[in-house]
Parts: structure tokens; sequence; C-alpha cells
């Protein structure tokens, strides 16, 4: 089994694939950015998650919060970084992901993810991306995700690196599904895009989430402030 | 004339692009990356150069440093950012290009640009790649830069971002030829991979500098510590 280098935000998804990448047989390193992001408790819930999985599985897993915000304070123009532009309250649409964006965040997250696997020497980097987000976002969608593996391809001639986006297909009900299966603790991972530290219950990504889980005819163990 | 990010070393290719495109007519904001280079003097080369131009043509130009040690620090493999890693003393070969690349820097630097290229509602980033970078380093060929103007494309669908490379096809002694006639000040320019106030004169870059102004038939403005 080879060593992945996986971006993990401590949200479900990315969580989701630290379990089935390590119940798979491989070796992990992890890895989350301090962009500036609104929802900075996810941090939190990533470095919850990295030590109750150490222990669960009783493993060391080697995990980094990488700082970003000096770039991403260039790039404030999404709810999710300027505190001036609120979150909305409701369902995706591509109007309401137009003001969650953070131009390009993937491609210069994903090559940050590319460059440091390549001076260790790992082989893939692995992105919990799936079927609800490439439908909205841009840099979210397969074929941009193709495009950028074929230039990570050209850009790692000499330390060659492959990105990996297993859940592109699944949508967010699939991922509940697969994470139960495997045990995942979602209780300990964070989804909502505001500040404060019980999630909100109303923003977008809370509406999806809560809903992933009744999809699954369970309930999400997460406690919100509106649900 | 349209507004340009342009990613602005402090090098005597960037200086020309910048006054290449000011020369055209463009409006130009500079970003400098401050990566944790051992040639750190770039970055204060690349401040005087802003300054200079300011003055020279009577004009403000946004010039930001962007502090993007903290994802460097984990790519360290390399004689740039690595100060146990020596740089070689030498004319560039592939070998000796391996020593010197940091992986993935340029879809990094160039990920990081478009982003804010995008938040600015800025079109174009230019980037000085040249014929003589793109025969070596995978990640200025002009395969890779076809790629990544495709990825880009794809990824800023929602606020359209085009890479410009004008100097792919030239060699680092066209780049001087056009400098010269431009009337770019080469004396504050720098392109020492090594540290010190003079450059060395006998790192790789060094080596093809020298010998770019002496295929123009004149010498360099810079003193160096050996030449």
């Amino acid at each position: 089994m080879s060593k992945i280098l996986l971006i993990f935000s401590g949200g479900m998804d990315s969580a989701t694939l630290l379990w089935k990448l390590l119940t798979d047989g491989h070796q992990v390193d992890a890895i989350s950015f301090d962009y500036g992001q609104r929802h900075i408790a996810e941090l939190e819930s990533a470095k919850q998650m990295i030590t109750y999985t150490e222990k669960n599985k009783n493993m060391k897993i080697h995990h980094d919060v990488i700082d970003v915000k000096p770039i991403f304070i260039h790039i404030n123009s999404s709810s999710l970084t300027n505190p001036d532009i609120e979150v909305p309250n409701c369902y995706y649409t591509e109007d309401i992901a137009k003001i969650t964006v953070v131009p390009n965040r993937n491609q210069i997250l994903l090559s940050i993810a590319v460059g440091i696997a390549a001076a260790r020497k790992i082989e893939k980097v692995a992105y919990a991306a799936h079927a609800g987000d490439w439908s909205i976002y841009p840099d979210c969608r397969t074929e941009f995700m193709e495009s950028l593996k074929e230039t990570t391809r050209l850009s790692t001639l000499w330390h060659p690196v492959e990105i990996t986006a297993p859940f592109i297909h699944m949508t967010k009900a699939d991922i509940v599904k697969q994470g139960l299966e495997l045990g995942v603790p979602y209780i300990l991972t964070r989804s909502c895009y505001n500040a404060g530290n019980l999630s909100c219950g109303t923003c977008p990504t809370c509406v999806e989430r809560i809903e992933a889980f009744k999809l699954n005819d369970t309930t999400d163990p997460l406690n919100y402030k509106i649900h």
C-alpha cells in the first residue's frame, strides 16, 4: 500500500476519505490550510479528528496546518474569507455559490499539496471533492480536475505526483453511507461556513449535510443552533 | 490597453517584461513572492526597480510582496530554499537543474497570481518564463504552460483569467536585446541564486546572464564578486 498526502479540511468529506484510505491500508500524511476562513473552527475539528483517529487506529498521522492567510488576504472577494460579506442562508444555487466561491482556491491548495508531496517523495495527493461540489463550483468539476491532473503530471516530471479524487462521482449522501459503514466519528467533523462554536444549521453546507444524513435514514450527530 | 497582473521577481526577465508592458501602454499590478529563497536580495531589487520605474515613468504601480514561506518551508528539497544544499557553480545542465528545482513552484505561484487577479477582476497574469528556462525545468516548458492555461480557464469560468508568457520562445540574449532597446536599468536587477550583497558571478543563473549580455556585444552593468 502506498503513501498518500491527504488534503484534510476537518469536514465530513475529507474525514470519510481519511478513514477510507486508512481502512484500505494506505499510509496517510494530512495537511490542512488556514486560509482565513470564517469557519476557522474546522481546523480545530481537523486536529481533534486526527488525534481521535490516531488513538482509534493505534498509529501516528503526520499532520501539518499550513498558514496561507498571507495569500488569501489578497483574495477576499468571498463570504468565506471576507467578514463584510454575509454567508447566505439557503440551499446551494449557482448564484449562492458565486458569493461563497474563493477564486482559484482549489488550484492553489492542490498545487501546494503537490509541491509538498513531491518534496517528500509521496506519489499521490488525495482530495475529497464530490459530485455535489462539482456541479456548482468551477474548480470542483471533473473537467477541471482532469486538466489539473495533466498539468501536474507535466509539472512534476522529475518527482511524479498524481492527484486522486475518489469521491468525484459520489453525492454527499453516498459519502455519508460509506462513512457510516467505516465508523467515521461524524460528531467530530465540522462543515458550517459560519463562525461560532455551534454549526448554524442554515448555511448551504449545513443544509446539504443534514439532508445527506436524512437520505441515509439517520440523523446527523452534530448539535446545531437551528435544526 | 488592459490591466495586467505581473509576477515580478526582481530578476532581469520580469524587469524587462514590466518595461515592455508599460511601454505597450498596459496598466500593471506587480506581485513578488517571499518563498524563503536564499537569494532574498532579489526582493530588495524588486522594490528598488518598482520605485525607479514609478519615478521614471511618472506613475504609481501597485506592488505586493506576498509571504509564502509557511508553504515553502515544507518544500525544502532545493538548494534555492534549503541552506544545507549548496548552489552549484557551473553552467545549467539537467542534473544541475534537478538540484535547484523547487517542486511545482511555478504552478503554485501562478495559481496564487490567478486567484488574486480574479479577485481584482484583472483578466491577465503575465509571467516572464523564457526559452532558456523551459528547456530545463519541467514547470517552465511550453507543454506545461499550455496545460496550465487550460486548467486556469476551467477554474476561473466565473472570473476569467488568462495566463500569458510572452518571452516563452525567447532566449535570455533576446530578452537582453529587447530590454536594452527599452532602456531597462539592468543595474537594479538581481539574478544570482546565492545570498550576499554582490552577485556571485559563478552560479548557473549568473553565468547565463553574463553570457546573454556578451551575445549582445555589451557587458552586464552589475558588479560581481568573481567575473
